[in-house]
């Protein structure tokens, strides 16, 4: 039985392709999403794809991955650096999780140097832009399949 | 005539028994609240007992209280460490409050060992699992009555 | 055709008259927004006014000044010193940003000190009290006017 | 067979009632301990009350515990923030503890924040006033009893 | 009877549209005088306009204003971060005090973040370019008819 | 013509499969090679893969780079938290860089949470354990296929 | 009546005379005392000379001076920068006091250069030998006369 | 052959007895100066007595201290913690110095806490309003004849 | 004539052998003194073993040492990290000193990295368990003989 | 035409060779000021050498500097540490500055490791003594002749 | 059989006798390895004793350890602050290590104060010249035969 | 007879030229030993110029000048900054040291502004560019010929 992924993006993220796209690139979270619905196709895997604005909402689909995911990929933007909400949720779904940025937030403003997700993060990928969900989603379907 | 107590929960707890019990115990939050209701009845007082994952709806309950609430017992979770918001709202309600915490935030991780809710806080009891809440509706109660 | 401006407030502003008079004054929220609302017609600009104590929908509305409003006026309230979602919205919107604070925020508590807003306004306005407002307005037509 | 708590209270406790009563109420110690011997009568637990300016007595009196107590309250006062050694003793003690501050310490000036207790305490209960030595005691008679 | 102004410039400032036209504009100090002179006339004020290199003269200036001003509009520039002799003096002044910076001090190097200044200022107003001295006298003349 | 990439092993990678397989886990710096030469060819890249304990050395071969080589993957170790020279010989070689760790390393101490090798690579993997030198193989080829 | 004052000396300033006499000078601390009675009895005050190596009795000592004396020296040598159960005991007895030093503690290690007995004293005297017991005395009496 | 003292004051030490008298005291700094006169006549030394708003000054007083005066004794105000130049001025003048402060500087802001002029006096006396004056004149008085 | 040494043992080492024995071992603090006198008999040394919970008790001990012994062995135990007046004390004997921890301090946490003893102490030996004893004796023989 | 240089000395720079020789050297400033006469002359340079105990007197030099000089030599002395007004001063003056210490600060207090003037200037010499002022001669007419 | 021991010595070690000999002492490396041949005989111990600048040749030998050696004594001279390699190599050994350092670092300079080797090695000996050597191996003897 | 100087050259400067020119210049690394050695043969020097990306053979080669140099010249590059084995190799050499760097580092990445080279160089030289090479000779030849 295949694997189910959710995908979950942070604040601002729906702005893909048009906000600063010398940092972020010209696809929008739309051409992510497509992206990631045939890699994870050809992986054998299913995908929920969401975006929000609300912290809060993020920890509330976190926490429905406890019951419905096999592991989850997230990309929390500005809350990488300032939600522990979101850190809390993710150890308590007790899921693999692989956290993407698009750009090396470690060549950025010191504030985007830490992160609260990566505590709890099995894997981190950064400075990849949109091929980094592809990746997330290559190393999380090996996760799954070792264990 | 009773006081009537609004007790709020943070983020996350509304998973309490089953996210790492080894740190907080196996109670459900709805056993928290049957047995808050059952301590409050003792004490003659009135209890409202909620949960979210959402920062501006905690900040909404909380002012909600300046008008309808006698005092608020608050476990702020994740948001102890990051929210100021919390923290204006609870100085703008005007009420005493109580911080409680079921660990004892001070053995985790350096980045929970402050609270910007203890700057406001009349009283904190951390550590005592789930009794803190039974504790904290005592304290209320001698705080409201001595008034 | 005049300007559109999008003023936003952030949490317990709706408070405002109510909490702590002897440092945020005694007229409403809703006093301000009539005296924008007059001040601008005077510059001949347009005004939406808006409160919202969630740091989400504070971003979905800044996001919606992107397509909709040449400026923003915010007062970030205590989202100001822990929101990295908000400045990375503004930054986002590329609009002209005057940021306002009712109180000189420099007087008070050291973690009010720091803005993440700041890092991305053009202007700031503080501790001019509501007079911030009216004082923002003048700056940001001015502003629109010289572009 | 019922509990032997032994109750340590640190430096100039035994002024309690006269200095700076704004801060720490107007009974006395020895009401203090009057109100602990009455709660912990109703909670058949023995109790022993005791006070000292000296750090070392205080180690002196915990390490006391190892042999002769079942738990241990301690309001520390200022060796809270400086005592290595009391820590160093109440880890060796292997008994339960609860920290007891009559003021909420978080409040006062920044070195007040830190304690070396809570490194090891069970639980910590703060800004109850000598209520908070009631509370205590409930909360080792139900942590000893759920042993 | 109209109020007296004092507005004080310090080093450099003399340079004005000279120096980094790119952030401080390219109007000189003659300009903002003038500017100053006329919005002062409006508001039925008068005003003495004066600029220094010198730390020791803004302080002898600012003593000044005790006995033959009514409020204090200054930008320290440089002076800002690095004089406590200048917040003393404004400390003694016992007027209102407006601070102002041509440009946001909070987007420049990390030492132009904070301001000595505004430790003791009424309100601040930055990077407004010249239209900051304007909207400072507007805000010191509600505040002083405002006594 | 295929690409040329340069895989570089810091400091006691020789080792892997050996020193701590809970951390590093259980496969050989050969297997690594192995499946790097393998992943390149199905990528129609070319690979020299090579370990060195000695920061000089790394230094000597990514200077190389700058003439022989088309892109970089470099797993500094130790070295990525202490060496400024790897740093600016990266810099230097004006080519494309993925840096890799086995380990999650914000999952680890302090001191091996900051990479000077970061302020310069095009984007990092960590946590994913030898998948990451697929993965990077993977982002370099496209990488290099954009330009 | 005569004023009764408590001079208080810290750990090791038992040896003055003996200990590093480059730094703390020739003058035993009987020296000191008779130097002390002399200036008090010139002074119209009386004079308790004391010396500890123990801080739980320099603390017993302080709290004695609530009942008994009119005002404290005290020379808390290493206490000065590690005690804060000293620090509590002098603001509890509610009277003047005056910190002395024998050397400058400002051009002594870094660990030497805070007090927590300047929190509360109402003077600081240091760098001036045994003469600074001298105009501590003068002090105080000047203090008391003007009280 | 009687000493020849200079005694310096900082920046706005010309407001004695004006500004903020609840700190300062209610006497002028001529008031100082005809005490500080008729102190060191009994005490056989000659003193100049000088104020200045300017570092530059003071720093152009104290080098004449090298040729003309025996001793100093200086009150930096404001610029006892921003002024290198003073404490260079100090040192190569190779005299003694007392440092006085009127109010006990470690009792208010943190930037108050630290002194340069510390750094090279032989004594500091703060804490003791003008009086400090007056020891400073007999400390120095002992040192010289001690010399 | 045998050289005379004073060995000291800090607070709750009188515990050793029953406390956190994964820590400090399964030997109690009397097997040590034996082990000590013997290898000391070898040595043609005599000792003197102690041990105090209070930081005035070595205080005073030490002290002892200037005048009857002619090296100090010192385990401070939690007054390593606390006490300013043990280090005087020790600068003040003017004797060789030994410093010793059972436990390697520098892999515990960060508050236990720094010693105040290891300010003044000729040697420091750490990690080695009771065995540090006898090298510590070792070392004082060669220290003293080579005199 | 030859280049016209200014040359600036920070405060107690006239003391040189009087003041802490073993520091600074035996040569006085007018020895210096001859030997880049002399060294200027070889070079086709003139110079205009100056010093002032003054800040605001250094940055109306610098201003200057702007019209009537080609190029800076600046040795700020105690104002390398403490100036931002200097720092804007040399920004504003868009001409090559050399800044030259006597002594190498980097091998003295703390507080004289950093500079604010190395933020602007284009080279720094420093601890080569009254040469240091040579050199820079040499590198700003190979700086000047370059352009 | 008889144990096999690695003794290792960081940078500049090979200068001993020669270099700063009031730190270090006036023997030579030569006499350190004839001390250490003779004092291994007498605990029936093998050694190898090896010196290098080179970083990464410790690295190498530490790795041979692995194999080779049943335990090592290291003096990582200046790579004790600053190798993170020597570190993962000592950790990667699994063999038993004793630190030595000649002089005590903690009497040195801020950046000698902190090792990376003694994250990882069993005891640390510092401050004892040479005769450290001696006791490391009596330390490593009792280690290896209690195993 | 003429002194022979050791000038050495740290990792990445055998780019010189190539790297980043907008920095380092378009010299190439041959250039500037060319340069050295007509400017040493101007100065009757003589000189070996080495280069080399290997902390460990800086170390020996600094070793080699103890014997057979009169003084040295060291660009350290990137070990400025990480290196303490070529401070105290510099150290141990006992020969005077000039430190040379291409560019200003003090206006580059805050990581590069501190040197433990500056620790121990009687001069420091930067952001001159090669000609720094030329100015540190001389500086040498004075120091030497001064002796």
């Amino acid at each position: 039985m295949s694997h189910k992924i959710l995908i979950l993006n942070g604040p601002n993220l729906n702005l893909l392709g048009k906000r600063e796209p010398e940092i972020y690139g010209h696809e929008t979270l739309k051409d992510v999403e497509d992206m990631c619905l045939k890699v994870a196709q050809g992986l054998d895997m299913e995908v929920a794809f969401r975006q929000s604005n609300h912290e809060g909402t993020l920890v509330d689909w976190i926490q429905e991955a406890r019951e419905s995911f096999d592991g989850i990929i997230i990309n929390p933007a500005a809350y990488t650096h300032t939600s522990v909400a979101i850190l809390d949720a993710l150890q308590a779904a007790e899921k693999p999780v692989i956290e993407v940025h698009l750009s090396n937030i470690h060549k950025r403003e010191e504030f985007r140097h830490t992160s609260y997700v990566s505590k709890t993060a099995n894997g981190v990928i950064c400075g990849l832009g949109t091929q980094g969900y592809d990746l997330a989603l290559q190393a999380l379907s090996r996760l799954l399949s070792s264990r």
